[in-house]
């Protein structure tokens, strides 16, 4: 009888729960890339988060994301006298239910020590189990040999780091020199550690944002302080699980969260100019001139140190076309400091409106 | 190594966890006794809900609730593959958790039959594992033994009962001979079966109105379509564990869910009295008297079919002052229907406002 | 001294008021048209509405608008105590301000009498102190001196028509027959008028759809139950004053309100077309095949009545990407009824998807 | 005919009009007083403001305002080509509508001057028109003349004060040794002058704050940014003119806007006693005590500085239970800083909860 009743609610919910849909986010591609929306960083109740792992997926349907892992801790399973220790868990629950909801799920886990090393997340593996070993070494020797892309998460956590600041130990290096570190945390949900732009200048690997989730995604990200959850940029040449871990190895991201985008210059201003087209001079009389700068995005980008003569600073809010009104006297380009897009450690990106 | 993470990850949290919230409500205590904001059916990973226990504590306190019991099926569990059964996982989970947040936590669980007959929650239970029988009956018996308030689940399930309308099959008269049936749902969800009021007063039973929550509370009830979740109100002679359960065994129980109340005339009548006050006129002309109306709760009340000469309808705008201007011809009393408060099957509540 | 602070504050307020934005509406084009976002109704102080003429401009471009009409009622005029009347009172506030934002506006006024025959705008005129006729015929023809576009308001207005159905009396059939009526308020707020459909496709007229403001636009229609104003889309060659006209007196219209799109198959269709992309099936197992279709549009479309063995009805999110599941043994083409895009008194819009 | 169109419709509109609501604001009375939430300073389109008069006195109602001044300049009316001169003419306009609402209107105006002097509010005049004066001072003695309360407006707007600090002038320093002066702005909008506590406590005037709205509050003052406009709140004998009158002439005020209250401690110290409930604990074992404060307040409290051993702040939110967790070993008092309850220009209001 109870097999009954099982079947039955299986039936009633199937068709409810395949069919449903993807936010669309306004984020544009680069030429010859399509952006992926990511978020490599989250919990469920197989680790210390509150949720099955069939929520994340939900979630990040809702977000808009193309792809996500699940990166349920190694050495830290506080519940583990209720739910037997399955490191594979929450891949094995998700894999089938992603697939059919046109969602990336990529196998992850997160290698969790203290500093150093600090916390990892090991992307693109075959299996979790294999990589709990009591030697955080041999730990990233399972990960590695599994194809892992190894991203080093929050370095400048406070916990770990008290004064914030993220920093090189022997170990890091050593995963350096091997080849063996991938990418590293530049936001981590609210958190940001500008020095990670550096690190990863100087040692070619990826920017990473994540929102390391362990309650509900619609009650951490609201609108409208919050806006969104922190995500990884992938510019992969197609939406594609192969795809993306080829782009990641490439180091091909950015990181956008709230109304930030970071991002090395060479894929941030592409960006920045697939996202708004100026309109020609709409309107003018003896002293002014009329144009229209349209943002298509949903980033808003807050330019600022215009040159003499030309606005001061100019808000291109998101979604919407901006008035833009110019004294007929300015001969000087209008050459704007972008701040809110960042393009290094100190640095912002420096943009040319051509009306 | 792994355990020294885990207690400095404890001892950081213990403060964040333990302070904390509880929403005010605002909901009138009745003369005597005060009035506490229940749910009585929810589910965790422990069955087919997709959170942790610890999240429903949260949640209840978020939305300022008294008293929860989390009821996961016995015999309806498809995560068991990955979390081994426990019926009384929730309880042992939350009992401690919810103490000192000072949420009453009723242990609880749900027996999950096909129609007849159908679904009940056993709530004050103290083993649920005992009530895990095969027959049904067997079930009801075990649960009464451990002096349980016995629930018959939303009985107009179109899943059960594809006609919607709850039927007494014999199963239920003799659970209501033997006394051990003592409450039913008129609210689960966004469901509710006119019908239960009925069945509640012939055979006098308490009023339940119910999430049965699998999801997440605030996704589910979001401002402003849904304004809260179902919520069953007991007459409590005061906010304890062993006051709630007297009063439900007593059956003084009202239940409220978006803008309706649904309650018998005697919690119902003193129970919107407790909610207004009329003011004296503040002006008056020629030909009218203006004055206002103040209702201090969350729930507005919908006036209608006021006799001749006098204002047809007149809503009372939750936690608003109501201004009404009255012809100074009107002799006849202001008499009114209250739409949104059922005292019945098909009857509302008639009140009259004096001024 | 009065006149240097007026001067110092009016040049403080210059760049703030010009810059600013106009909001993205996301409604595609038609091949050929450029689509604008028009309201044609509303009210100032300068009648019985609310707010300063100004106000209605900031209000249009906030709401993503290309083209207004202010037009205030020549006959109904309750401020004219402090107001003293001049019926260009608005269009001569507000044309500089709206061309320096790039908005159109519309020169309009609004001839008011008892039915019949009842309300009417005149759009396009250039003085409308020369419509203000004690014969309302006299009026009719001064506005169509000067070029108007006539425009039957709300012609089901239950006040004027305690039925609620619009009705053509003899004087509607003059203008008619004159070819002096140009379009009909099939909106006129939250109220709508069914039979005007076919009015206007007897007529051969276009279909209206206009907010008839007096009060605040935010306040009224505000998210999530009313998502925006009523518009009139008009389908013109280009984004200009006279455009917009000729597109007008050519019948090129639609109404857009809520959820619900109004218009002639031969702008719905290509209308439809032109907001979703169905894609190619991204996965299939031995019995389905999964596929995504995208809305880029604002509106969501509710495609109900499928064929047998496809699913009976699916809803097309706005902005977002809906899977779809499909059993492999489904061969029937994917039908549908629109039934949020009425293309006629009692006929919605029939479509296929073609994955 | 026309005549009889305005019959009809404002038949149709009176009782629409007249019934109505005012929201309930959660701020308690002082002992012996009522507190009255007011705003003094406000704008329509008799001078630069964008509204009719009586749009005020709806967005009031909403606010759930007891009393507000509607303040049109007397030398700043940029739309004098459209609307000829009344300076009363928001007052007349008003006065009947606040009247049967039950809303106290002060007949106000605005005296606008360069700095020095700068911006005044008179209120409680009886004609505006009088205090029309090309000297500023003849302007000050007809509105004493009259009985006005005369308050100083923004006293650091930058556009009058570039460095934001304001200053007593000569003319001030005549206006306070007259005993003209009665108030002085606090807040005015989002900005605020810390120094305006200094000059109340020194020269013993009223501290004020008030919205200066021109545009619409709805827009302005959007929930969960700002929460509310800045409001005056007066403690007076009770709701009426003369003792509304009677209180702001006797300094009985404090501030309030978003999360923060302004007032001298003798009104500041009752005023937070009466929002809070400090509850006996509900729970304790070997090392903790449990306890709970109610803030049945709109206004949440910041309490910071504990002394050693308790906790070191604690945020008592607004309409809510906030459960504490107290050590045994402590035997200190827990005695608060509250952060956003300003005593002073740079003192805030210390507490102690006693449990």
């Amino acid at each position: 009888m109870k097999r009954l009743i099982i079947i039955v609610l299986l039936f009633v919910s199937l068709t409810a729960f395949v069919t449903g849909q993807r936010k669309t986010v306004n984020l544009p591609d680069l030429p010859g890339y399509v952006t992926l929306k990511c978020d490599f960083h989250m919990h469920t109740v197989f680790s210390d988060g509150d949720v099955w792992p069939t929520v994340r997926i939900d979630e990040a349907l809702r977000d808009g994301l193309d792809a996500i892992a699940i990166t349920d801790h190694l050495e830290y399973t506080p519940k583990k006298d209720f739910l037997p220790l399955d490191f594979n868990a929450a891949w094995k629950i998700g894999e089938e239910y992603a697939k059919v909801r046109n969602l990336i799920l990529v196998h992850g886990t997160e290698i969790t020590r203290k500093m150093p090393p600090g916390h990892f997340n090991a992307l693109f593996i075959t299996d979790a189990s294999l990589i709990a070993k009591d030697s955080v070494w041999d730990a990233f020797e399972a990960a590695i040999k599994q194809g892992a892309f190894l991203q080093w998460n929050h370095p400048g956590w406070k916990a770990q780091e008290p004064d914030g600041i993220p920093k090189i130990y022997d170990i890091h290096k050593k995963l350096i020199k091997n080849g063996w570190l991938h990418g590293i945390e530049f936001f981590n949900d609210s958190e940001y550690y500008p020095l990670v732009f550096t690190f990863c200048k100087q040692y070619n690997l990826a920017l990473m944002g994540n929102s390391d989730v362990h309650g509900t995604i619609s009650e951490i990200y609201t609108k409208p302080e919050n806006t969104n959850r922190p995500m990884t940029l992938v510019f992969a040449k197609e939406r594609s699980h192969d795809s993306l871990k080829e782009a990641m190895f490439a180091g091909r991201t950015m990181v956008y969260f709230r109304d930030m985008l970071v991002g090395k210059e060479e894929y941030a201003k592409p960006f920045f100019y697939q996202c708004i087209t100026v309109g020609k001079p709409f309107y003018d009389n003896d002293k002014s001139l009329f144009f229209e700068v349209t943002n298509k995005s949903d980033v808003p980008f807050y330019l600022v140190n215009g040159v003499a003569g030309t606005p001061a600073s100019i808000t291109l809010t998101a979604n919407a076309v901006t008035r833009i009104v110019l004294s007929k006297k300015v001969t000087a380009p209008l050459v704007y400091d972008v701040r809110n897009v960042l393009t290094g450690e100190k640095e912002v990106l420096r943009i040319e409106l051509k009306y």
